[in-house]
């Protein structure tokens, strides 16, 4: 397999986790978003969104990380990164969504580019924008933490879906200083996540095109 | 079962789409997003996003349209919404989170909210802002569309998640004049789901809250 993505992308970190947490070699193939290679023909070629990650499994090619990870899920099962029962993995979808489709598409750098470029916000309205969506969106997932079963991860013992979602979202929290001091569960999770080789070894920082 | 959404809520309809096709039965309860209903005690207490949809089968509450409606094809298979295939799966889920992820959530009414009440954008700016997203996430799905197997709906002839989330936000990009011109093929697909049942009875105009 090969992962095209970008180090301080969250979205193709998801997936260097799940691919990690399975145990799956893969070939990293950097497509540097700021110096929109992603644009370039022959990415663009294949990824009709000109969005990372993409994965290339085979012949085929796959787009939009949670998708990824269920197809990985199910084409390699073990270990499972979502619950045997519809209503747990009803749970886990929902937490993942939550915060990929209500946190993460307000504050990826395309939309960023855009608040700034074209809508004319300053560097402090865009800082206080990220901070606000992060902040309120990941108080929804402390309530729901709150309300799930106990366990260290977001489900339960074992890390799934959810926590691959979970962890890129913190770093990026920590990284544009958003408060955190009101989601004491969520932290609890990210860090039972960071001891965690899977999440660890893949990390930004750690990628090898980290700058 | 028992569904609280609200008529123009595009991930509401999302999840109406999936129940008639499915041929279940539910109680449509409304919750008045413009009179800020959802931030209601009770409301609240139930769905810690304070976000609808919200789906409630038996005793179990379910948020988070994709996750419903991935929930809604495991316990009721007939007739199913994804393909039988992994890499059938992956594409469907991919097309509607290329929606669900990166067009809806800049669109939706607490954001646009946030846009011009906290970043003080003009009206013309809000619009200007709405159509982008739209135009350009929607020439994402085209070039999928062109891209995959042949069929009148998303994926093959039989209507699945992935017309769920297409068909309501081609009616938000009616509702702002976005341009669709040069999306052909999204426009085709949209016309075939409109002349199901499960797609016309359940449009905003005709819920039980329409204004």
């Amino acid at each position: 397999m090969e992962l095209f993505n970008y180090f301080r992308s969250s979205a193709s970190w998801r997936v260097r986790i799940a691919l990690a947490l399975k145990g799956l070699d893969y070939d990293y193939t950097a497509i540097h978003l700021v110096k929109k290679e992603q644009l370039a023909e022959d990415f663009a070629a294949m990824q009709a969104s000109r969005l990372v990650p993409l994965l290339r499994d085979g012949d085929e090619l796959l787009g939009q990380s949670m998708a990824i990870i269920e197809y990985l899920d199910e084409t390699h099962p073990e270990p499972p990164l979502l619950p045997a029962d519809a209503l747990g993995r009803a749970r886990v979808r929902a937490l993942a969504q939550d915060i990929a489709c209500e946190i993460h598409p307000l504050n990826n750098l395309r939309v960023l580019r855009y608040l700034v470029h074209d809508m004319g916000l300053s560097d402090d309205q865009k800082n206080r924008w990220i901070r606000h969506w992060i902040e309120e969106g990941l108080a929804v997932v402390e309530r729901k933490l709150e309300a799930g079963p106990a366990g260290r991860f977001c489900h339960g013992d074992a890390p799934g879906l959810a926590d691959c979602v979970l962890v890129p979202q913190i770093f990026n929290a920590q990284r544009f200083e958003a408060r955190l001091d009101h989601v004491p569960r969520v932290l609890r999770v990210h860090e039972a996540c960071m001891t965690l080789p899977a999440f660890d070894q893949t990390q930004p920082s750690k990628c090898p095109d980290a700058e």
